[in-house]
């Protein structure tokens, strides 16, 4: 498989757009790729989307978008895998260009979740739930989530502060983000103490939703050998893989089986383990994905995930810095576009872009991007040359 | 790009099936498929569906098929491009093998549309449409291709009469094949005093919806040298093109330039021409879109896409024989899985399986899949060896 590389990379900062259509919160990360990369046409979209036909009553979203984009007449198509759509795009897009019939793609992750009611957006989301045997009984995602952490905790011996760590160090780290949601400092205090959502879930243990966007440009490596000084990042790393889709039919529910051997797959691609991973942009949609990812991965043995926060190795300064923009907890969780911001962000870190965040010397950055309850996982490694 | 071929084919009949879940629709098809191709498992499965979010209230349908079909840890997604979605499905499973970083792939194209209640398909079948700029203004997909077929009787002098050849061809077709939706003959009189749905097109000018699930194997051509005797099947050519999702924007609105594109990238990746092609099955949602799918193809000059029909050059004895299987007219359309159809049809075709509707020596097949009213259309070419 040929190599490829992230020649640009695009996003918006994510917020409730009351102002901005679906067309214009993709354009914008789509455009912001495409200057960064500093090229006016690709060969082919692929665009990573999970609500628009729900939300916006917009299907057909690659069309939609190259239309806007001004990329007449280029391919163009939508991938939906829940809120792994993001990474699913890329790596269909990452597909496309290694096969050699395209020679450069654009992938934008877009969600636009304001223009629906609140109870809308959360029958919308449980549509990546098992519909017969999950949304058929009324469990929301967080209520999905909720049984996990419980049982996890319930499991491992772990209370809820436990988890505090995870979302203190998200808020933190978003304060450094201009595109960041939420740019709020929190402590343990404020942590124990926000509103339940579904116990043991609370406030603080959720990630925000919203609309935004997130794009990158990719091309065979071996077209941008020199770049003045900037790093050449390159995608070392792309697997996919999944798991049953309802909870209740996993062998062990509180094992992401399909993180586990995405995470394989993808070290094994880049010749990589974990120890040399230097920032991993997990998918921190609650505080409990947080150490089932890290578990997954194998930075820590199973009912450990939350140690790596106790002991303060998850901040920038740490041994295995995670969600240094502020991961979905504070940058934010708009479904379908996530995992694109998790690659941006990496990209961003091996290019030293992310002041009062920068992970010194990153050269090998990881995402992870989690559908569904676990369902389908994506894990991405990207290398800076 | 490595060559890929289909070593496998399965299809279900298109109906109402009321006593079969999405789920079971789809799994049926794949274990066809699969059975077909003697294999157990496969690297990967992509599946092309336009409706489930808003039918089935159920998204993720990569790790939710790959759940039911035992493809457990498999990597799984979902590709959309509205009507297109099957051949969208096709084209990013041949992506992901081509590339190397697979071996083998299986792909469904699947479609439950009875769930719900007709107007409420209607409206799901209208985000295929612009939302914000044909959607808002109460055009249904019927109503749009409504305007296109009256324009293209104004422009180029045609009756509506003139179209009956395409819809009694098909019909005629789906005859001898088990897995139509329609058993039943028709000539010009019913042709022209059948029910108006919008004006100038009437019930059958009209495919019918329904429940459906078609799938294929595909593994690089090499491990398949030798069949007992079988031919082997190649993907020779694969493209996608849009244009504008809006017909107000084109340019030409009776031009599918998306059609023309993808054609011609077809042709040139498999090195023929127009006339080296022994069956063609195009997507003929609706009468007009035959004319126009030929046209763009080049198969007939502008405005003169209805001549084929009515110099009877379009049966299995014809020229250029169209819509073998009943095309989406009379096998019928389950939006979703209708690209899949065409591919699978193509492919009975090149094995000779087509009793009653077979073309003599058919050694080289097309299929083109529309989303839309034209604004994501794909082109695949099959050729057997």
């Amino acid at each position: 498989m040929r190599q490829i590389a992230i020649l640009g990379i695009g996003q918006t900062k994510i917020d409730e757009h009351w102002d901005l259509s679906l067309r214009e919160i993709g354009g914008n990360a789509a455009f912001a790729a495409m200057q960064d990369a500093g090229m006016d046409r690709v060969d082919a979209l692929f665009v990573g989307n999970m609500l628009s036909p729900l939300v916006s009553g917009q299907n057909q979203l690659g069309a939609f978008f190259s239309d806007w984009i001004g990329l007449w007449r280029q391919e163009s198509v939508k991938v939906e895998a829940a809120c792994a759509s993001g990474a699913a795009a890329l790596r269909a897009g990452l597909m496309a260009v290694a096969a050699g019939d395209i020679d450069s793609a654009l992938v934008i992750g877009v969600e636009k979740m304001t223009d629906k009611a609140g109870h809308d957006v959360t029958a919308a989301l449980a549509t990546a739930a098992d519909a017969d045997y999950e949304g058929e009984q009324g469990v929301s995602f967080v209520g999905l989530n909720a049984l996990m952490m419980r049982r996890y905790m319930h499991e491992y011996g772990w209370k809820h502060a436990d988890f505090a760590p995870f979302s203190i160090n998200a808020h933190a780290n978003a304060m450094h983000n201009p595109f960041a949601r939420l740019h709020q400092k929190i402590n343990v205090d404020q942590f124990e103490k926000s509103a339940m959502v579904a116990t043991p879930i609370n406030l603080l243990d959720a990630s925000p939703t919203g609309d935004g966007a997130a794009a990158v440009v990719l091309v065979p490596a071996e077209r941008v050998a020199s770049l003045n000084g900037k790093p050449r990042i390159t995608i070392a790393g792309s697997a996919s893989a999944t798991d049953s889709i309802a909870i209740h039919s996993r062998k062990d529910p509180l094992f992401l089986s399909a993180g586990y051997q995405s995470a394989k797959r993808a070290y094994e691609m880049a010749k990589v383990e974990p120890h040399d991973i230097d920032v991993f942009e997990l998918h921190d949609a609650f505080s409990i994905m947080s150490a089932l990812s890290l578990e997954a991965c194998g930075f820590a043995e199973r009912g450990k995930g939350v140690r790596l926060g106790l002991d303060d190795e998850i901040s920038p300064k740490g041994r295995l810095p995670i969600c240094t923009r502020g991961g979905l907890k504070a940058r934010g969780h708009p479904v379908g576009a996530t995992g694109m911001y998790q690659v941006v962000e990496v990209a961003q870190q091996l290019r030293g872009e992310c002041n009062g965040t920068q992970v010194d010397g990153a050269k090998i950055g990881m995402a992870q991007n989690i559908g569904g309850s676990g369902a389908t996982i994506l894990t991405h490694i990207l290398k800076a040359e």
